[in-house]
């Protein structure tokens, strides 16, 4: 089942809110009704917003004559990922032809899952070198199918070590206030019949110190044209731990999560989400009535604490020296059979 | 009104599970209901561990003809927390006396008392020095009344500055999975009229690089001869936060949590609760059936990253070449008037 696809002239997309105790195919026909659906994280993952974008531009020229308020709204509804702007913007060029629209759009879904598994080929490659084994891996928030349209990013490469032999454990953080981790990642690695854990976030780094994982691999929400990178908060501090303890810091995003045009870290804006979301969990109070919260929804880890940075058409070796600017594009890598 | 203390011939206890929702006094006149609060954490916190070690001694001297079984297995109801075991073997010393049992359970009350007052000014004289202004503070857990007798231990050192009008904020870490910071630091800040915010685990690190803090104040579970600190997991991840950011990191706990007899923190036992507390949280299911967890308690912060240890009687400056063997004991402090 594809997380997000395009189905007799609607979205249809799995409620992620819902998961892991029910899987719902929402049908989603009008622009308004998908801003909602991303805002409250129906929809989530860089990739699969990225394919969200440009479908939304196509349910705005289907049902609107005048679509650019629309589309300016629907680009702004969550200011961290680049790829929901980047996806609106491919299929918004193409207004007012509404058949060029919808194809794009298409073709940025089509484009997502061949990104997807090259990105698996080039990553398990770099981690199976690095580690030189079965690799215990640590992951935070999803990154999976569940963040694109059929396989994911950081946690594509661990299916693809899965499919490979290659996946010792799977360590899986939490990741509140939401728990994308607990909720979404588990449930994917349960399908996937990997090996895994839970563990929550604040445990991460000393698990790092005491050898429990070989690697940690992380998706993006943006990546700046130095490398700092931009993922769900929790990111920077496994940085920290990963660093400390010897153990590679591995980011996997497709190349529309590059944002040469934001030079640092200290440019990309953090969306904060709000207190709400912390102080209850699937609606279950944990503080005193009254009390409020900061609700910063990513956080920046600066280029210097990143290994590498692995995308569909490269790998980035940041520990060597290398960076975005200097290091060609590569071909996509297709999946050998497993 | 005190966390725990001895009303005609029981302990009498504050049942900290169902903070902040309710305010229950348990009494507790037998041994194993006491091993049993200990373990759900009815009672937890260093110092309270202490006290309730001593005075469960008190109990099975009373009620049992042959209490060194029921001291025994109390001694190791948690094995991180040095206190626990410390205050059962202060008592146990003087069996079968029950009156010197009882006696000495009583000071070790009252010392608490003193000791976390005495903190608070230590603490808040080395605040003040490091930030020469209202500091804005983070901690992690509760180290506040709640896990002691009266005042808490880095807690106590917030709520003195605040008393003092030195306080700026408090950032209170949420502290997954059993949220004692969401449920009784918010609560106990909220009490003393503090300002005061709440965060997710894994947004502490972020937040002091972007300049949120300017200290961050932890209690400890057991200092090792050292300085390596046994405390709450996340403490580490914040300690790696804090250096990255030039953040002074500063320990606060008494005398009696510093273990001279454990050389370093690799010798410290790490208590793992297990994964249920991990995948439900206040009852609520947060990730799929039959997912498995890892759940250390606490983590080891290395020395090398505290700037400072607290005690009764003491500042040691580790950022300086100070050791806990180096420098000597002084002079308990009084709070002023305020």
């Amino acid at each position: 089942v594809r997380t997000i696809d395009w189905v007799d002239g609607a979205i249809e997309l799995v409620d992620q809110t819902l998961l892991p105790d029910e899987c719902v195919m929402l049908r989603i026909a009008d622009v308004d009704e998908l801003i909602g659906a991303i805002r409250r994280l129906a929809v989530r993952g860089a990739p699969a917003l990225g394919v969200a974008g440009a479908m939304g531009v196509a349910l705005a020229a289907a049902t609107t004559d005048d679509p650019a308020e629309a589309v300016t709204r629907l680009r702004g509804a969550r200011p961290t990922a680049v790829n929901l702007a980047w996806g609106v913007d491919q299929a918004a060029a193409l207004l007012p032809d509404r058949e060029a629209v919808l194809k794009r759009a298409l073709e940025i879904r089509d484009d997502d899952i061949a990104a997807c598994r090259s990105m698996g080929e080039y990553g398990a490659a770099l981690v199976r070198g690095l580690t030189g084994g079965a690799a215990n891996v640590m992951t935070v928030c999803n990154s999976g199918g569940l963040a694109a349209v059929e396989r994911g990013t950081a946690l594509g490469v661990v299916q693809t070590l899965h499919e490979q032999g290659a996946l010792g454990e799977a360590l899986a953080l939490e990741t509140r206030p939401l728990l994308q981790g607990a909720r979404l990642t588990a449930w994917e690695l349960a399908r996937m019949g990997a090996p895994h854990r839970l563990v929550v976030d604040a445990a991460g780094p000393f698990l790092l110190a005491r050898g429990h994982a070989d690697v940690v691999l992380i998706g993006a929400d943006r990546i700046a044209a130095d490398g700092d990178t931009a993922n769900k908060i929790g990111s920077y501090a496994l940085a920290l731990g990963a660093r400390r303890a010897g153990v590679p810091f591995v980011v996997v995003a497709p190349e529309t999560t590059v944002d040469m045009a934001t030079p640092t870290g200290a440019d990309i804006e953090i969306e904060d989400r709000g207190g709400a979301e912390v102080v209850s969990v699937r609606g279950v109070r944990l503080a005193p009535e009254g009390t409020g919260a900061l609700n910063p929804a990513f956080d920046v880890t600066p280029h210097d604490l990143i290994t590498a940075i692995v995308t569909d058409r490269r790998v980035v070796r940041l520990d060597r020296g290398e960076t975005l600017a200097s290091v060609p594009l590569g071909p996509r890598r297709v999946n050998r059979p497993v």
